[in-house]
């Protein structure tokens, strides 16, 4: 069981502001910045560090789609920042990859 | 000029832990965690929005060498976050696509 892939075949809620055909996108539910978006393949990669040689297009479809989702919440000329936490020290909560777009102010420290 | 194409050159000088073809990374010089590594593509791109479809090997490429600069600082298994900022509110200082990969302690808060 895996509550990502759940959003992704729709059988659990999301604010969705983003799809295409390998990933979707919705607001994080605890934000820690005005805009913080979960960027989030369908495919289920545990994390970063399971990212395979195969992985290229979809590493370019999440960076692209962090180009779009920028666009469409009206912070693309401010910018950005893009996280992705692996294991415990990291912080990840979720074992499924998943990038944070974090937006709209200007960021502090990263860690 | 390109500070980071400086270093990728070799006229300017880094606290260099890890290279492959693709990629160099070196010792960020303001630290923000015990352990905090900038991930550096060879080939200037000036930043996240800018990535292109061929761009998709380098990418699997800075997250392979992300996993093997944890393992190599003695990281893995406690985790890392990848950051890259972007424009100025992400708080991108140089104009040359990079990752940072802090670890050494439990990540805080990503902004």
């Amino acid at each position: 069981m895996c509550i990502f892939c759940d959003i992704v075949s729709g059988k659990a809620p999301s604010r969705k502001v983003y799809e295409d055909e390998q990933v979707i996108a919705f607001k994080d539910i605890y934000p820690q910045a005005p805009v913080h978006i979960l960027i989030v393949p369908k495919k289920h990669i545990a994390s970063v560090v399971e990212v395979s040689d195969e992985d290229g297009p979809l590493l370019v479809d999440i960076v692209t789609a962090a180009k779009k989702i920028a666009e469409q919440q009206g912070v693309a000329k401010r910018g950005f920042r893009l996280v992705a936490n692996n294991g415990p020290d990291g912080g990840q909560t979720v074992n499924h990859l998943h990038f944070h777009l974090l937006a709209g102010d200007v960021m502090g420290r990263m860690c």
